[in-house]
């Protein structure tokens, strides 16, 4: 996890450890990554013992690499470790918005979506845009049940297989093939209508996926 | 409706005159919009006593205006008759998608979205999106239950709230409160992750949202 200390990246991060990844989390400042990690170990123990702090540099050597920060500076860490970055697959969960009022608007950065912003400051990474709409409050309480559906879009056949199980591992989550990295828009974008939802109504949205079934392979 | 003969058009004139709002289905061919109609008051009957045929001008002269055409369509459609459209409400469903291989990806006119589009087309009209999503077979079939969320979105207050309204007042769909007008953006990109999903996955997908409740008011 690069940027791992925000509400969104604690709670993948601990998700994808409590059911046997080893995850680093990340930080451009590693004593903060230390204290996150200390918390979240404080709070859940064994089963977050595959999950440790380290830097964004030393987070970047894993196999997958989550792009975790707020939207505002997920483009600039991707270029940071751009290197590292080569051959790997990198899930970019960011949506650029902002809110107006009692609306959220998406913010859009010139490639598209943050997705392919990110493909462009990392071109040899194999990006797939992934988890954009998760509630980041469900995904921290480990002892709550998730209830979400995750559609997965990325260039890549094979990396976005393996997002969409590394997904489909996480219990409650389910992932959806949602086609190539392009349709990233579609997926950072329907961000700012959801969240008004939130605002505007009772409770809190969920995205849902109904009728749809296994993946045709 | 303006080009209510296709299928979503069809769907949609169906279930408002099934619920029994008054309906004139509208084309630029109205011996073909007297076929649809003859075809649709065989099969359903009574239901659709409601439901008459017409020219897209006579079908502009409602209160409430859907534009139902194919997206290509949709922009030219509104600016033939953006005089009539004046201080309308204007429901914009349409969205643009090209087919790729196995995958659909969205086609964004220069304002950003279809239904900001059609806003620019007919300055006048109060122009909503909503209706995007629903599959156009489940809506014809009036015998079927429907199960799907119409997100919606407009700038004018009372415009949109009406639009809710009128959602809510077809058995089987909610409408969602998703801002003004600009966040079609999310609703109409939205859908070409959807219908990849339908290429990719067994079964049909449609959009749910969960655990939001009423309207605040």
């Amino acid at each position: 996890m690069l940027g791992g200390t925000g509400p969104a990246g604690q709670g993948v991060a601990a998700r994808l450890a409590a059911v046997g990844h080893d995850v680093v989390l990340g930080s451009r400042d590693p004593e903060r990554a230390a204290g996150i990690v200390g918390e979240l170990r404080a709070r859940w123990g064994e089963p977050l013992k595959t999950l440790v702090p380290g830097t964004n540099p030393e987070a970047a050597k894993s196999d997958v690499v989550v792009i975790a920060t707020v939207a505002d500076a997920a483009i600039e860490t991707a270029r940071s470790v751009a290197d590292q970055l080569d051959g790997k697959v990198v899930i970019s969960m960011a949506n650029g918005l902002e809110k107006h009022g009692r609306e959220f608007r998406c913010v859009v950065p010139e490639e598209g979506s943050i997705a392919e912003a990110i493909q462009a400051a990392a071109p040899g990474a194999k990006v797939v845009a992934a988890l954009q709409h998760v509630p980041a409050a469900a995904l921290a309480d480990l002892d709550g049940e998730l209830a979400s559906d995750v559609l997965v879009a990325g260039d890549d056949d094979v990396a976005r297989s393996l997002v969409l199980d590394l997904v489909d591992s996480i219990s409650g989550l389910r992932g959806f093939d949602a086609g190539s990295l392009e349709n990233a828009r579609g997926i950072e974008a329907v961000a700012a209508p959801l969240l008004t939802i939130n605002l505007r109504h009772q409770g809190e949205a969920t995205l849902r996926i109904t009728g749809a079934g296994e993946r045709r392979r």
